[in-house]
């Protein structure tokens, strides 16, 4: 197949925002990776083997055949109605105070993000995000030419003293993005007293939060801690989330809790971007949550994926040589590991996908100045057997390639 | 319910895009006109009652059952590959040169125009479009602060010696975007001359075209006539087109053609936008045309709809006040009525919803300067008793109108 090519025609210029823009590395990095011999820990799946695909099966054969006037129909840019409600009981399960009207349901978490860059950003405004942060999240807000302000983040996740310093010497920050629990790319989680005092700081010089949270749901071990967004009394943060962590990705809803002013702008930008999302998924979702015990299979997949988790962490302890770091997330998909920084991941790659394993290189995660001796591990999609073997030929290679400098 | 309110905090403005963003005043006529004793010509449903619920059902669950840990997945964002080979060749079929690489799968045709905008329109650039265009149209390009220069239209559809007028004053207009098929609102289609001339001053110009073309499918009388994506052949058309009208809108299933260079800009775009549409109706959506006879259905369709348009004519012929005038489509779901000038439809409304009949007031369609005297009808959604009872009643709410306006 070749794509039909284009003729001599001077044509006008893209947009700046997109002239600006990269195609993701991580993305071609995927395509090379999808080849089942190769043990990836580069793409950010959940298990398909541990989806709920005949409950999903029979949840859209029922809706669409009992039901198919209406769930096959356009429908509300909100979002279908009955499963709003079911979201804002969930939303006061955990203590953010929001009804059916705060709940806008999203074509993916990825839409939250872009809605809300297009109700807020301004080209140059800044954003206020961690070292390092969600990729995908960097790629949204800079297609609104946003400007990053980064801080530096640790095992208790964003740092709030260098959040606090930049805030007062950028008294211009719109929005502070981050995700609390279990952060892509780092796996650490906000510890409580810092969410406290992030959102104290953020009352304090009027900026809003985006609190992303498509994995809370999947905490292994350790203490629940409270969303930010059950913390604030003032309306001033977005929380996200998603049923693609917790029921399955293709089905694209999510959804973003919000205070009615900011709403309404959110709904029209929705409206223009794809008038709404696909209703005979949302029928379905709601279909699911209603028929069958979902807080059940959430609980599968915490025991699945912890297991995983643990034997991923066990196995880099056992493997990995000294001078590496490593995250301990206590949930999530994801783990960070920091080399010797004269190692470079970028350059890493290749040997490690000719030893059929891959990762993802660590600096497209950083908005600003990228460090290269990063990277991204998933242990969500790999059985045990597999993370261990690929961890152990991981490691190989990294030792492989500190030999080779070293000669 | 009543939605949580926020607190006196003061936070940063809104973006100056969706600062300048109305809400649809289309939107919020379309929750009134819902209530099932009104007939309302109002909306722009595709009639559920058609609906092939039953062959959707079974594709849902085939797709989901036999194949989930694929169809609920992650997916690529360019789209499912099958069914952009499908799409593929259907184009090939009506003339145009597109193969799968061309195709990119849309969250509905809205997400194509979002997008398109996205990797185009920097703040004030200019963009073509009819008086009057699509009214979604201009909500998204307004979303990026578009300037719009606006051409005359009549039963032939645009007019292209305005159109050159305008490009000759205008030379930085960027694109020129149109509905060439039975256009929403005014169901007008552009004759085969104008077509060739459009694309020939778009070349000249150095302009690109945007040709959007839900309703093509849909012809009930007269004669096909080629996109003007199929005479393209230096690449400046993007085409967009949808299953919305033709399997059903609920699905959100739609797609763009375009010549590689933007090609790749619009898939970083969606990327960042949504990731990629919803996995599960692309699979159901590829099963369903591949194992129905997806023609035949649209064969009944045209067959169901033709006989609404022609009611609805008929009955505009014999019950409508001299002095007011109405677009012949041959095809689509909308015409357009001009009333006297002295009549004002937005005001004309509540009147008619007393009388349990409903339309859409006309101004909204139109760009910049806004005539007030005319309406869209839609008559693919209403049975032919209830159009010609519908019609008859809004004459009696017209012609009290003008007897009050008399008096």
């Amino acid at each position: 197949m070749t794509a039909f090519n284009v003729s001599p025609i001077r044509l006008p210029n893209f947009s700046r925002r997109i002239d600006a823009a990269e195609s993701s590395a991580v993305r071609e990095i995927l395509k090379v990776t999808e080849k089942p011999e190769i043990i990836s820990f580069a793409g950010g799946l959940p298990a398909p083997e541990f989806f709920p695909s005949a409950q999903m099966a029979e949840a859209f054969h029922h809706v669409v055949s009992t039901d198919g006037a209406r769930a096959l129909q356009y429908s509300t840019t909100e979002g279908h109605a009955p499963l709003r409600e079911w979201i804002a009981q969930r939303m006061q399960a955990k203590g953010i105070r929001a009804e059916a009207d705060n709940i806008l349901v999203t074509s993916g978490s990825q839409q939250g993000l872009d809605l809300l860059a297009k109700v807020l950003i301004n080209a140059g405004d800044k954003v206020l995000v961690e070292r390092p942060t969600y990729l995908a999240a960097i790629q949204a807000f800079s297609l609104y030419e946003a400007n990053f302000i980064t801080v530096a983040s640790d095992d208790e996740g964003m740092d709030v003293d260098d959040a606090e310093r930049q805030l007062r010497e950028n008294p211009d920050i719109k929005l502070i993005y981050l995700v609390a629990n279990f952060q892509n790319p780092s796996g650490t989680t906000l510890g409580f007293e810092r969410r406290q005092r992030l959102l104290q700081l953020a009352s304090q010089y009027g900026v809003r939060i985006l609190e992303d949270d498509p994995y809370g749901e999947l905490r292994y071990r350790g203490e629940l801690l409270p969303p930010i967004k059950s913390l604030d009394e003032d309306g001033i943060v977005i929380y996200l989330s998603t049923f693609s962590k917790t029921i399955t990705p293709g089905l694209r809803v999510a959804w973003l809790v919000a205070e009615p002013k900011i709403y309404s702008k959110l709904v029209i930008a929705k409206q223009a971007t794809d008038l709404h999302t696909n209703t005979v998924s949302q029928f379905a979702v709601h279909h699911y949550l209603t028929n069958n015990d979902a807080d059940q299979h959430i609980t599968k997949l915490r025991g699945v994926y912890g297991e995983r988790c643990r034997v991923m962490l066990e196995s880099l302890a056992q493997y990995f040589p000294t001078g590496v770091r490593w995250t301990k997330p206590e949930g999530g998909m994801f783990l960070w590991v920091e080399l010797p920084s004269h190692l470079n991941t970028s350059q890493l790659l290749p040997a490690a996908i000719s030893a059929k394993v891959a990762f993802v290189p660590g600096a497209p995660f950083f908005a600003n100045e990228r460090p290269q001796n990063f990277m991204r591990l998933n242990f969500s999609n790999q059985t045990p057997e597999r993370i261990e073997l690929g961890i152990k030929t991981l490691a190989e290679v990294i030792a492989q390639s500190e030999l080779r400098n070293a000669a």
